[in-house]
């Protein structure tokens, strides 16, 4: 444990949740940093797409930069009433299943979790791709970095909300900080040399006119460049962790956020522009509840947080890292699809609720969420169509994929609670002691433990002992001196020694097979199996006694059925 | 069990033993392949140390091939009495044990031991050297090669002692075959060309006079040729393998296994000399039924053999293949320091044997013997002198190493067995049954039929139930309405509910914690704790559940103490 509360910190009282609330300034790093680190990506994958147009192509950013920025504007407005109707937490799952229905929520939730998955890799390995770039020996470390980095944000994350935010902050503001003052620098420069500044550095020169700018291109380049919105929606599923007055610190966050990305993504586009600068060629939860998904995701772990999400996230970010060996241009195609599916069911989803809310400004923010809805149902389309053969085709594959299983779980789940529930009274007839069985190799302090225990707990002790040639007569007559005389003597009901032949030397399997045999027999009486058991204190010691005692457990507990019942009776050898 | 059946053959039962017996043609390859194999590559190994002599060196083999051979002569005369002596299996272990002391039999089998290890790797290296001067295109998959023909000697030998010898026959007597041709051919062709043939292929010239010879190096050379003669003890070791009569079969048997060594070698001294090749330059189990070995040594498995030491050796000889990257040459040091020491003690116990047995011819089978123990035990002192610095040291750390081992193994069960022996009869007064603690979720059928069996055994019965925030007022009703009720209607005893308050949401520590202070409070009571289980009959469906049960289990086993007793109610699924 003491390992662990390193790691992890100390476990956190259920009853401490209110202390692990935040504000809107630690908010921006737990929430907005998926969203504000787009801006690192987002235009580098619109650009890369320009390079067959030369420099002539370099302009477009600027329009395909403010057609990102408009739709990022209409999101916002569409999340912020978003925040305000569901302050318990109004994540794309939630908003479009109590809206559009359980279909609609589960396809958002397969959605996102395809999205949330590609922003851990993508996030990454496009930080990793900048450092590779500033300090190119690193080269061949890629993957590793990347993992590293991956490992070291998951055991941040397990310490629980607010020391992620705490702990973020600092990277957080340096790194939006560095962006907005070159963002500025670089404006001003443009600004004083009348529109033509000079590089510091000379650029690589690129062909006037390689390709003619086509429909098609802007597509992709646009798909491309609206990877930098994914992570927008983190602030309004997350609005729980906000402290008092909710909505509100959860509203102020998201405006701060979308703020800062609208400038950063709006001052990199001019700025490309006016250096020309071309691109480098390169090489959700409440699911588990409605029974989606494996229970144990929606168990808080020691620091209140839900451990086996962050585990499958990483592990998951992890295989992809390892796939695309840590290249960000190779995840991106992958990226964005799941992302506008999510925000599109999510909105479509606040239209119906508006709807059935109605009420004052009900019309207002109907229209608001429905060009939300539109605007991204549109992006998904075009996302879909432009990237789909460099990859967009998995997610399209995946998303289905992931509907079955989650289908799979919630039937298995929901057999189970058919299969145990009960709502009937405890039966209290028929409450025979069992038959004990009892398997004996030779006589010792270990077997008469488990012999007492037989006999405290049913008159109906039965041992066995499987002679495999040796030492069986000797046991014989140990069992009459030390089990059959005095049990007779005494009145106490006297156990049968039954003992079963074994031509091929095996112990474990004419024991199962007896049991499973009086079982059969025996249709009045449950059957227990007693097994006595020498645990060792010191862990080398195990290898040198056989295993018997586990292995017959474990035969029993996979070839039994629901009338035999295993007890284990442990010996301990004093330390 | 089909798989197995196919790998390894079907089941042996025990009285099949007899049929698996074998004669002398059968014993060879099984017995003798360890000591014939050997003239692959000692007189190789002796030849490798000539290298510094140049042309003239090559004649010294003769010499030192001659003494080896005469040593081998006089082991053969020992081992010979060996079988008489011990026709129930006369390994060195067990003649050194019964004559000379414990120490003695320990230390003769640390030796065998280490023997043992290196005879399967260098046999195999040599093997896939000879395979690889052959075919050097297989150069770079040496180690691979080795631990491949490793795999497969180890299922052959898990077959049985009778298929190994019927599946290694073919391609030992074709390998003695095809050795004593080329002898054969060799002397005919010396003789026809008047005592100075011409190879076929050219031989790389080596300078006339390189270096003087001198004693150490012939000491060297012999050192290295001693490990043509590991493996002669295996026969006498198997002896109870062999069918009646099973001393003559087995001294029949290790007669022509040493004539064919002996021709083999003398042969190989004589046509290296008279064609001046050098060489090119180069790049037991009765222990654990003494306690000294875990005793899953001494357990014969499905085929009647002793799977565990086969494992074992698999194992180490595969180590040490991989460390020395499967080439001989440099595991040839570390080799018949073990073989010659066991030699030396096995034939000090024969003395000791005749010495005690008297009667009619003991004095010259002393003497025999005793020449055998005095010739083999100087060649231990030459070979761990000439070869004490290259990696016998290795050997001479090992075996201590493993007496401590053994010693402690030894011990470890003479306490198990102090502990837990009983020659008192079965205590059977307070026979009071046990307090039952059933941990509850909530309530269902799973738990219905827990609390059934609890009633059955005892009348004590408490049930826990941990609150961790959730749902605990609702268990409170139902135990109410479906427990407490009923049973006091009925007259059975009413079980208690005891309800746990976990802050931390563990759910584990608090029922471990709760069973060790009832433990504590009730000195006159057993406590059983009853844990529900829910098995899945699909493996798949584990990831959905989680494993509290089996952790519970494992938790009470390590943390409890005599006084707990452990039941495992299962609950199936019907799939």
């Amino acid at each position: 444990m003491r390992v662990l509360d390193l790691l992890l910190g100390r476990p956190l009282a259920s009853d401490e949740a209110r202390g692990e609330q935040i504000g809107s300034w630690a908010g921006i790093p737990v929430f907005g940093l998926d969203a504000l680190s787009s801006a690192a990506y987002g235009p580098e994958a619109a650009l890369t797409l320009l390079i067959p147009l030369g420099v002539a192509g370099i302009a477009y950013i600027v329009p395909i930069s403010m057609s990102v920025i408009v739709l990022l504007a209409i999101v916002y407005f569409s999340y912020r009433q978003t925040i305000q109707a569901y302050p318990g937490g109004g994540g794309s799952y939630t908003v479009a299943r109590q809206n559009l229905g359980v279909s609609a929520g589960l396809l958002a939730a397969a959605a996102l979790m395809i999205d949330y998955v590609l922003v851990v890799a993508v996030g990454i390995s496009a930080g990793v791709g900048a450092l590779v770039s500033a300090v190119p020996r690193f080269q061949p470390w890629t993957l590793w970095l990347c993992l590293a980095i991956l490992a070291m944000i998951t055991l941040v994350n397990l310490r629980g909300v607010r020391e992620t935010g705490l702990l973020f902050t600092v990277p957080t503001y340096l790194f939006v900080g560095c962006l907005l003052l070159a963002v500025a620098l670089g404006v001003v420069k443009t600004l004083a040399s009348g529109g033509h500044p000079v590089p510091v550095a000379t650029l690589p020169r690129l062909p006037l006119i390689a390709a003619a700018p086509g429909l098609w291109l802007m597509l992709q380049a646009f798909a491309s460049g609206c990877t930098a919105m994914t992570g927008v929606e983190a602030v309004s599923n997350g609005v729980k962790a906000f402290r008092e007055p909710v909505v509100q610190t959860a509203r102020r966050t998201l405006t701060i956020v979308i703020v800062i990305l609208a400038v950063l993504l709006a001052g990199i586009a001019y700025l490309v522009h006016a250096y020309g600068i071309a691109a480098t060629n390169p090489g959700q939860r409440a699911i588990a509840q409605n029974n989606y998904l494996p229970h144990s995701f929606a168990t808080r772990s020691r620091r209140l947080v839900y451990s086996y999400g962050i585990y499958l996230l990483a592990g998951l970010a992890g295989i992809l890292l390892i796939l695309f060996r840590g290249v960000t241009d190779r995840l991106i195609p992958l990226f964005a699809v799941g992302a506008f599916l999510a925000f599109t069911l999510s909105q479509a989803g606040m239209v119906g609720h508006w709807r059935r809310v109605g009420g004052e400004g009900a019309t207002r923010s109907m229209i608001v969420n429905g060009l939300g809805a539109v605007a991204t149902g549109v992006t998904v389309i075009v996302v879909l169509v432009a990237k789909f053969v460099q990859g967009a085709w998995v997610t399209v594959l995946l998303i289905p994929g992931l509907l079955v299983v989650m289908a799979a779980v919630r039937r298995h789940y929901h057999r189970v609670f058919l299969e145990t529930r009960s709502v009937a009274p405890l039966e209290l007839n028929d409450l025979t002691p069992p038959l004990v069985i009892v398997p004996i190799k030779n006589w010792s302090h270990v077997v008469k433990k488990a012999l007492r225990f037989a006999l405290k707990i049913s008159p109906h002790v039965r041992a066995i002992h499987v002679d495999c040639g040796e030492g069986t007569s000797l046991f014989q007559q140990e069992w009459c001196r030390y089990v059959d005389e005095p049990t007779r003597r005494t009145g106490v009901a006297t156990p049968q020694l039954v003992v079963l032949p074994s031509r091929y030397r095996y112990i474990l399997s004419p024991i199962v097979d007896y049991v499973l045999e009086v079982e059969r027999t025996c249709p009045n009486q449950q059957v227990a199996v007693l097994i006595p058991e020498l645990v060792e204190r010191h862990w080398y010691h195990h290898i040198l006694h056989n295993k018997r005692a586990a292995v017959l457990k474990g035969l029993l507990l996979v070839k039994g059925n629901q009338r035999i019942v295993v007890i284990n009776v442990p010996w301990y050898l004093e330390s």
